[in-house]
C-alpha cells in the first residue's frame, strides 16, 4: 500500500496531550478508509507534526485527518522508506 | 538522546540508489559524533527526503551529513515520537 509522510507546519497551541488525542481519533476513524497512521513525531515549540501513514491514496489519508479532528496536513508526500 | 526530523526540500536528481549511498556514508561517519540516523524516507518525484536522527545536538546531526555527502538538510526539527 502506498506510504506517505505528511507535514503539519504549525499547529497552534500544540501539546503532547493534544497530539495524542488527535492520533487516537485518527485510529478510531481510519479503519473505514483502509488507512494506517503508523508513526508520528511532533515539536511543541514550533507546532510542527510529521505523520507516517499507509493509505490507498492521498485523499483517503487526508479524509481520515479531516473527519477525526479537522487538522489537515499542509503537505502530503508519497515516500518510500530507505533501507 | 535528543531526536530530530530533518527535511531536505529538493535534492536534485534524487534516486533510490543515491539515497542509499548517502545513508551508507552517514552510517560510516556518524559514530565519531555519537549520532544515529535511524530511519529515512524519500520521494524520487519531488526530491524530498526526511531523516529521523538521534544526536547529542542539532549541530552534530548536521555535521555528519556535511562530512558524509555534503547534502545538509533544509530544516532540522527537534521532535518527540508520539505514542
Amino acid at each position: 500500500m502506498p506510504l506517505f509522510m505528511d507535514v503539519h507546519d504549525k499547529v497552534e497551541g500544540l501539546t503532547a496531550e493534544a497530539v495524542g488525542n488527535a492520533h487516537q481519533a485518527d485510529l478510531a476513524v481510519q479503519g473505514a478508509y483502509g488507512v494506517d497512521y503508523k508513526q508520528h513525531w511532533f515539536d511543541e515549540g514550533t507546532g510542527k507534526v510529521f505523520c507516517l501513514v499507509e493509505a490507498p491514496d492521498a485523499e483517503a489519508a487526508t479524509r481520515v485527518h479531516r473527519e477525526a479532528h479537522g487538522l489537515v496536513a499542509d503537505q502530503l508526500i508519497p515516500v518510500r522508506e530507505g533501507a
